[in-house]
């Protein structure tokens, strides 16, 4: 994992750290949700375990290193900074909420302490990869949850902002809910359930829709998804029932899903394939799916693309990773609309609050600690939990934790208010 | 480049026409912009090189092979199609709109002919690559073009969707018209000038603002942009002024843009800093730039992130793979809202509107063709143009090529009406 792979004030900020002989100085940074994406009422995490080999493996190359020495931002940096950077390691410590958290506006998701250039440095690479499997995970519970029941597959990478994204959404919608993906690298790498069976072109190669029904058949067994609206929807699920078993069910792929799919349910029960099922896929959301099903169309599974991929609705969400200590030093900006709060921090979950204290309170009585340790000094504290866990979890953390309060504590408020002082 | 960064129906068409016998038969594909994305008037193209890229390094492994194996929907396949996997190659040929080329709404990015299986398996992960890239470059030149002559920097990786995606963003943001990136590895790989200087976290890591000033002035002596508002942004501009030269200028990052800039250039001036520039960053787009330039806001460059990097009016866009020959038959679909065009084309643009016809007719008098053969025979047809002059051949179409009617030719016409006949 290259270390250059981050904004490159991070990088003269880290030269000069070094060059001020702060570089040691122990800085603590807290990765912070600051408002809640677009849409939403609450986010659940993801992307924890990309942000840890990250981290785990963060080293520049003698090449990187000529590169920043060619250029002019570091014409006055001593040749000790990078000599620095060819041992760089990341050697601090680490808490994060796990995967599958339901969080809100003002909530942590990780905290970094580490001398002060080992803690910059993340930062892009931090933000980046947890906000984007976040809001996957977070728009893929949403479908979830509105399909009621029904399964939800995810099929965007050709959506996705990059194939690789792809990949990694594939693993955040997994967490988030969705029973499957089509992209076959993230079957192979993480082990998720990988789907799909044709598209329009197997149907447009053959001479007759009939010919690749037929083939497609003989290829798939039960796993047979005949896709029907090549030409005409309802002669294509016509056709598909005459072929008859082995058969898994029909996909529509556009146009007006209720008529088609209370058209195509009534086809296949006449020809006594009841237990077939029907899935639609084509410009579909949370919302469209809740419509379809609350005007009662027999969609059995949902392919959920563009909307899921890239989070379409809400493709950014507003975090931050803030300096909140130096050494013993709190520290906190006050930027019009973007304050932060010094410290570091712990939060705490009450069955209907959160609470945010500082790190050094007694944990209260009757709550959960959400952060917990996951690097102390550059090593991991434990091996990373199963997808299936994670999804576990975050199926359980979406169904207990409703909308609540932050408060923040005494103690809290009243470093909040020092910090304040001293700076006037 | 893995074969299975792909959808699983890919694989499985694959095996299909292994096993009916037509891998071997010719598949034309067409990559076309169904619908020009939200908010927009005309695409500008990118991402062509990492596209041949994929395409010439396409590869299956040993182990991914046999994961493919492993899975229920190739049960029925046989060992022939596994073997085949680990020579694969692609073969064909392909043609392009270069890098950097206007397109309208039904217009062509990519045509790719070769034996059905090598021109199915790359669907995804070409559709992902062209319009990701596609739609950064887009949304930059619409920024660029706003600035009216200020520079925009691409400060978005933390916001991408992953910060692999911020790597390729960043180019697409340079092809567009953006002066810079703050992305390092992005400067690295394809030699974009890289930008920044220091964080709010830089200023709150000193004990005072001033020293944190004079630090990053030693540092980085004449690129010095000092961040003014980590507390309060006009006492900010008073030190920096205080501070003089060397300075290339100061930043702003939260607040009334119009006020704080107004007053940071008078503050700036009476301290005989005239040559200090202004740069504002946070929450741009070029709406936002079109309003502070027409109010008179005194800013002299952009540094925008979020909105960029995600393309955050419109993060996707509606382009489609489709086959439209195989072997000498033409083929299309007819799905509602869906409908393709048969034949292999070629798009001819006129200089007051464009023309799609079909590859074999001859070509118009006084038109361009827009589609250029890029790889022949599996081979690229020549070394792909350097990023400055795709950057320089963006800046001259978006200044020559106008939103048009787009036609059809009357051989594509009659193709399409006997295409349809032939169906029925």
């Amino acid at each position: 994992m290259t270390g250059i792979l981050t904004d490159l004030y991070e990088l003269t900020m880290a030269a000069g750290y070094f060059e001020t002989g702060k570089s040691a100085e122990c800085g603590t940074f807290e990765l912070t949700i600051r408002r809640l994406p677009k849409n939403r009422e609450y986010v659940l995490t993801a992307g924890l375990q990309q942000a840890l080999e990250y981290l785990l493996n963060l080293r520049f190359t003698p090449e990187e290193i000529d590169y920043l020495r060619s250029l002019p931002q570091f014409a006055r940096v001593s040749s000790g900074f990078f000599e620095h950077l060819r041992d760089f390691r990341f050697t601090g410590d680490v808490w994060a909420a796990p995967e599958g958290t339901v969080l809100f506006a003002g909530e942590p998701i990780m905290t970094v302490r580490a001398p002060l250039m080992e803690s910059q440095i993340p930062e892009t690479y931090l933000l980046s990869t947890l906000t984007f499997q976040t809001l996957i995970a977070t728009k893929a519970s949403r479908m979830s949850r509105n399909a009621a029941g029904r399964g939800v597959v995810e099929f965007g990478t050709r959506r996705a902002h990059t194939p690789e994204a792809g990949v990694l959404g594939a693993r955040a919608a997994y967490i988030g809910g969705c029973i499957g993906t089509s992209n076959t690298l993230a079957g192979y790498r993480f082990g998720i359930p990988v789907m799909g069976t044709c598209a329009h072109s197997w149907v447009m190669s053959f001479e007759s829709e009939i010919e690749a029904f037929r083939s497609l058949q003989k290829l798939l067994g039960p796993h047979t998804i005949q896709l029907v609206d090549t030409y005409d929807p309802v002669e294509g699920v016509r056709r598909a029932a005459e072929l008859g078993r082995p058969l898994w069910g029909i996909r529509l792929d556009s146009g007006d899903f209720l008529t088609y799919s209370k058209e195509a349910r009534a086809i296949l029960d006449a020809a006594g394939l009841r237990d077939a099922k029907i899935m639609a896929s084509g410009d579909l959301d949370e919302w469209r799916i809740a419509e379809l099903l609350a005007a009662g169309a027999p969609i059995d599974a949902f392919g959920v693309g563009t909307e899921l991929a890239t989070s379409g609705d809400a493709p950014s969400m507003g975090a931050i990773y803030k300096l909140v200590e130096v050494d013993r030093r709190d520290t906190a900006k006050w930027s019009e609309d973007k304050t932060s709060l010094p410290g570091r921090k712990q939060l705490f979950r009450f069955p209907d609050r959160d609470v945010l204290a500082l790190a050094s309170e007694p944990p209260p009585q009757g709550a959960e600690p959400v952060l917990r340790q996951v690097i102390a000094k550059g090593q991991l504290v434990e091996a990373p939990p199963p997808l299936e866990s994670i999804r576990e979890y975050a199926a359980e953390s979406l169904r207990t934790v409703a909308p609540r309060p932050l408060e923040h504590s005494a103690a809290l408020t009243a470093l909040m208010d020092r910090v304040r002082n001293e700076r006037k």
